[in-house]
């Protein structure tokens, strides 16, 4: 099949830039020194071309990921990086797959255990104003949950305030304040792991034993400011499908595709148009104004940058891996819901 | 089912305030002066709501959605209120159903000819930087496409940079004069439809023979702001997953809540939780403060009022019908995708 056929809107993931992620991360962070974060891409077939660089063991957000890479055959190891006040459906898959989950209060050290989980991370704030306990509340909370027969496999903390950061010292000198605090907590902890970081810190964060990076894999324009070494492999392939009138007084003359909110996350702010200015989008449109007037013309296709991989990938049902003009195979987003 | 056994996540709407609402607006604009637009909802079973008020042609926005209401037998009357350069899927359905799709320019009028569309309005542009040809080419756009043997229904124009103008006087005196553009272009144009408005513009546009509100339905906290007839019918339960550390530099004390970017549309700005100030989403996460620090505990539930009701419902797969704490009925979003 060609782009060309494809109905779009439509998501397009640039294969040969994502085998050069893939690969760069590999060299950098290789097998365990990486838990690929699957809520960036939410596909397994994305995920088991991380497993084939080494990578076996997998990060989740949500129940619904961990359940279906359990049922895609990549349970060797899953973490739900994430709080959960009823484990029950993780704890239903605990004889099929080795599932941790982290906890940062007596609450979610309750779930876990009633649930049916084994092994927990202590989950610690480390400066991002979200979740994780009290570093120095990390042991206590570690104690809890061996009390109630859990293993405690070690701390967890992510620096997510930090990862779009563009000025690499700072990015560097934080990274080391916040894994500080994360470091004092493990030592209370006990346990393997020291679980943190991500595509914005990977290389800067040298106490984690493994780093959670997901955004890695496709990028997004956010963090292809950053200047890290990974490329833009996602795109959003929109037919235009309406251009100005020729006498409009709204100058210069714009062009409208189909792709919009309901295809593109917006939460970091408008998509990217090569040779365009975007104006902005609505649900099932971007209004763009073309570098050069009447160059771009109704029925052209054009390729739509979005701001924030994660949400735009969670709006569509599939993926097409794209060499050039051919469409080399199409990925379902399964990991998609809760 | 109570609504406390719901996994979060959970789109809710509540069955008083969309009765409320549907019937508010049948009201004002009965049988066919209402041409309910789907996109707000993707819902054919909200749409037979509509029906059962006396709404029997319908808007819609993709290609999708109107498959789906012609599946669920809604398509006595069906509109495709947005330009199309490949019209064969609607073509095919044009034995079952009756479908008009708008058309703006030389290309979208040979994709609805040769794509076995049978009749079409003329979009015309009133002012907002989006689609529509301008109001004096409408007449030959009209001509082109009964030169290829499409029935020209009329025209539409979507005035929707007055929607969400919270000066009323001021919203009706642009109102107007987009309608005035639309009625010049209706003249040349001919037929019997003047498709137009919206939620935000629903009792100001005495032009349009027909509105296209889909929005009134649900609601959300952005026309929430502009002093309309209709109740927030709309919510998004969660669970609050963690809650600050005690000792935390950063106050005053925050939750987080397991909704976020991948369950809220965002282009209108954060979410509204009641007796709270939200400080940010994530993800899978809102960070927010109580107004009373301390009085909103891990594991209680909150609704999440967001911004934007279109995105949001379409990032979910179904939405559940709620009368109090008791779940009526769940529906599934069936009209999602493209």
């Amino acid at each position: 099949m060609k782009v060309i056929d494809l109905q779009t809107p439509a998501l397009l993931v640039d294969a040969a830039a994502l085998e050069h992620n893939l690969a760069t991360m590999a060299a950098a962070l290789p097998g365990q020194r990486l838990r690929p974060h699957v809520k960036a891409h939410k596909t397994t077939e994305l995920a088991r071309g991380q497993a084939a660089q080494g990578h076996r063991a997998f990060t989740c957000a949500t129940i619904r990921e961990v359940e279906g890479m359990v049922a895609a055959g990549l349970g060797e190891d899953l973490l739900l990086a994430n709080e959960v006040l009823d484990a029950r459906r993780l704890g239903a898959l605990a004889d099929q797959a080795r599932i941790t989950v982290a906890v940062d209060s007596a609450e979610t050290v309750e779930a876990a255990a009633s649930g049916g989980v084994r092994e927990v991370l202590v989950d610690v704030n480390v400066g991002l104003p979200r979740c994780g306990c009290a570093p120095e509340d990390a042991g206590r909370i570690a104690d809890l949950a061996r009390s109630k027969g859990l293993g405690v496999r070690g701390v967890m903390g992510y620096e997510g305030h930090l990862m779009l950061l563009a000025d690499a010292e700072q990015r560097r000198t934080m990274t080391a304040d916040c894994m500080a605090l994360l470091s004092r907590a493990a030592a209370d902890v006990g346990g393997e792991v020291i679980s943190a970081g991500g595509t914005g810190t990977y290389a800067d964060n040298t106490v984690a034993t493994e780093i959670q990076a997901g955004s890695y894999a496709l990028m997004d324009t956010a963090y292809g400011a950053v200047g890290l070494p990974f490329r833009q492999a996602l795109s959003v392939l929109a037919t235009v499908v309406s251009a100005s009138p020729p006498g409009s007084e709204i100058q210069p003359p714009w062009v409208v595709a189909d792709v919009g909110l309901k295809s593109l996350g917006m939460d970091h702010g408008n998509p990217t148009i090569s040779g365009a200015t975007v104006w902005f989008c609505s649900d099932e449109h971007t209004t763009f104004a073309p570098d050069e007037p009447r160059t771009v013309k109704v029925g052209d296709r054009v390729r739509v940058l979005p701001a924030h991989v994660d949400p735009t990938v969670a709006m569509h049902a599939g993926l097409h891996l794209v060499d050039g003009d051919t469409v080399v195979e199409t990925w379902p987003v399964d990991l998609r819901g809760w």
